[in-house]
């Protein structure tokens, strides 16, 4: 099985064979609500989409992260060949003094497979109880695409790896739209990450359910609502929780 | 098209090819007052200047710039063939510690598309509220052409990204000039910019038009007293604002 | 006699030649209760093992480790040929900033002995009295043959050197397991290293005693308890004790 | 015209070339009472010497020093072919961690233009109202040369920029003496100068006058005490006074 | 003369050429009770041992040591041919982020001169008033010389610069034995000291006499107390005393 493989020393990215041509790329990194990585997650169970590989770097946090008994990486790459689409999910938030790094080899790694266009999944913070989803482009063909299914993003900055991939596709001339679900707390968010889904499957006609991501949701409320009791009552964390999934 | 490149692994500067044979080079990097950055994208905007590229950075935090939907580098360079200048304009203010790789990928840039000389902008902090615009320069020469549209800074320092490019333009002997507009306080002064511009137009005859600045200038202000309330009443930045174009 | 040499700048790992074709590596450093390094040291013990060599890196801190009056490195490996099996063990505390380089030269040495598996011992921190051991593989096969002698780690991270060491067994395809004895503090537990040994006894036959642990165990808690009250009373830390091992 | 140039990526000496054969190097780096750079910029001014180069380092603050309008580098280079003298001030301090590269690549630039030997103008810090001057040297030579002219530096330490260029000139055979003004406040003391002076005259019968000295200083320390209440009343610098030269 | 040197950017060792065959090499850095540089000093003065060069790094403060007028580097090395005897001491402090380079550095410039053995001088705090000398070695027949004239150090650490020799020693092959003189303060103690060199008196028969170390010893005990009633009265360190010898 052939692989492809990115490693400049800082950043490395293993993976076997990308199996579509011209896929579009998905990535989803952990930021405010946890919207990315949480639709991401979402996309991946419900496509039941294939893992194909991981992105490693000396910037992350030495980390291993366990399902089930079996240890994965924290930052994963899988693959669906039924809607040629590679998704990138992490379960942890990326440093921004690597955001440079990863959002080079990532383009880099990008263009190796022939991607044919970039998707961005994030969180943005809002006072609006109203769950929105803010669109930007990297150029008037993207955003003519994404324009009647977003409030367009009229002014003001993607900070993090987003931001820091969005401008490096500009750079390097690869199609990308920002796709960022409106949330007005620090918690995790998947009311948030849902109508995130739902635009994908406007623009991409994915059709993801998110009615299990709903439901998840609030059990997930109700654990950081026991977890965030046992804080107080206790300063070790606990390891071994086996109800719901985590999320960074 | 070609592509002028400049890449050293801290400093990567892409843009097409620069049309305007030995063209004036100016710079507008946000410091007191915004004075450079305001007074930069004044004059892209007024003269209507080609957006032709970008630099990055590793050391810039990461963030891409949205207006209107589209997604924008923070550090941005545009052209006019007719005015034969080119502008250098910055979102971000510039770390001290990259200001000398910045500086000497700029001047080496600046060589490879015979700039004939530059133009930094930016301010200065007086006690004074008269807007005045001090002057430096590199050599004789140039100390003559602006002597009589300036007040000449006697004694001091120029420090930021601003003073390291003026001590490489001298160390390189690329001609040099300094217009540092004086400004009362910290925060934005477009009257300032105003008075910086209106120094460029007797230098240069471009003839940019300045009123729509101080109109804008006003909004802001308003803008500015909202958002300092904004930030009493919560802690959670907003995105989408778009009354406003964003300084620094 | 033929050494086993990896030095990469950061790390540099000298030994004499393995004996062992296909040796299992185990490797035990410190984290929570310490017990990946207490289990390492008693089976070192019992089973005899032979010094062999050691790991060094200049993100160490500067120390030599004394036993007896002779002179040891903190970072040890040690080889039973009877039992076809290498031991890592470290008397100190891996910096998470130097794990991922740890991990990387360490599975590159494991391959280059043509280790068979490599089994990570740590602790684990639970609200739980009993001393259980929770189990996790990189694989399927490995998960089969712990599966029935551990308490499976459904969901959490190994954070550390320990998750650094599995993350990068998983990407590099050499079969592991993770067995993390459960400890409600952290200071030394020798109980928790003694579930583990039992579970390594149920998986390779080593039959390695840990009654002689036990004691040792109720010994250190003793000796803690008296370096508890001379570190209220001084606080110069004293050099030269003999009763009982340095564990970290 | 030929130029001189040093250049390992930390640290840039820029010059024309060099006419005096075997000229003494004589440098004055701001440290305590800013007596290194006060003494050297008044020999530049009595001597009349002429600004031949620079040295610039990325670990330097980003500064450009205004003078009259026109802009000059922090570290300066000057040459008096008359005396056969080559002069390095410095309008900034430097940083400790830097001081080991810029001693090697003075030393190695000393070497380059057959410096004949180095002389170290700084201050020390005494509690005698008394203006002496402390001296050091390399060899015996060399402290034959000044033991009659300055109280000899018995026992102690000479830090920062000035000691590792000491330390440099020892180690590389360079002849190098140490003259050290001695003053009681970390206020620039061009007192404690114009006896460094003194002995620089007795030493190479330079005949520099220090009386212009003394008046400057009385001037600036009017100038000290009115920046002083400036202080108290404004948190914002100003940035073009008219009066007084700049130390440091 | 021939020169040994040794350079790897970090650490540079440039001595004048050795003429001791198979020299042992004694080392004293600055630790607690200044031991270490104390009782090595005695010993090149007692020996009238010769300056031969010294070790020079960039992680080193910038820092000249002045005696009678005279420069000094920071850590210098003697030879006494006539004991066949190689000393390293040093004034200053090693940070120990830099243990390991100077470590290795020192190693393979020992190994260079084919050094015969290592001895490492030091002190340790214990609680005890009685001066005794800790020793330990890094093979059985280093401790088979030492184990009647010492106290052998059972179980502990030594960290800092001594503790990464021994381990280098160790992994290199290279015979050492490490002499900690126990101290009850961080103040210097010659008298700890002084038990350190009766210790090497006994293997190596230097004859060397120590009680003009307890005099001076006595001397340092005054001066430090009149510098701590300094401390108190001001806080400009003064440069220039003259009645005895600094440590550190």
């Amino acid at each position: 099985m052939a692989e492809t493989d990115y490693d400049d020393n800082n950043v490395k990215i293993i993976t076997t064979e990308v199996q579509s041509e011209n896929p579009v790329l998905i990535e989803g990194f952990p930021g405010i609500g946890l919207v990315g990585n949480i639709a991401s997650q979402q996309i991946i169970d419900e496509l039941k989409m294939e893992y194909i590989g991981s992105i490693d770097s000396r910037h992350f946090p030495p980390i291993a992260v366990l399902y089930e008994g079996l240890i994965n990486m924290p930052v994963r790459i899988y693959e669906s060949t039924e809607h040629k689409m590679v998704m990138v999910v992490s379960d942890i938030p990326i440093n921004p003094v690597v955001a440079y790094d990863i959002s080079k080899a990532l383009l880099t790694w990008a263009k190796s497979i022939n991607a044919k266009e970039i998707v961005s999944l994030a969180g943005i913070a809002t006072m609006s109880e109203e769950n929105k989803v803010f669109g930007a482009a990297t150029n008037m063909d993207m955003l003519e695409r994404i324009k009647d299914k977003v409030e367009l993003f009229q002014m003001g900055t993607i900070s993090g790896i987003s931001g820091s991939i969005m401008g490096e596709c500009l750079v390097r001339e690869m199609p990308a739209i920002s796709l960022l679900g409106s949330t007005m707390s620090q918690n995790p968010d998947p009311r948030a990450a849902a109508v995130v889904i739902d635009v994908l499957n406007l623009l991409y006609e994915y059709g993801i359910n998110t009615e299990g991501l709903i439901e998840q949701a609030e059990k997930i409320e109700v654990e950081m609502q026991r977890l965030a009791e046992d804080v107080r009552t206790t300063e070790q964390p606990t390891g071994a929780r086996k109800e719901f999934p985590m999320y960074g």
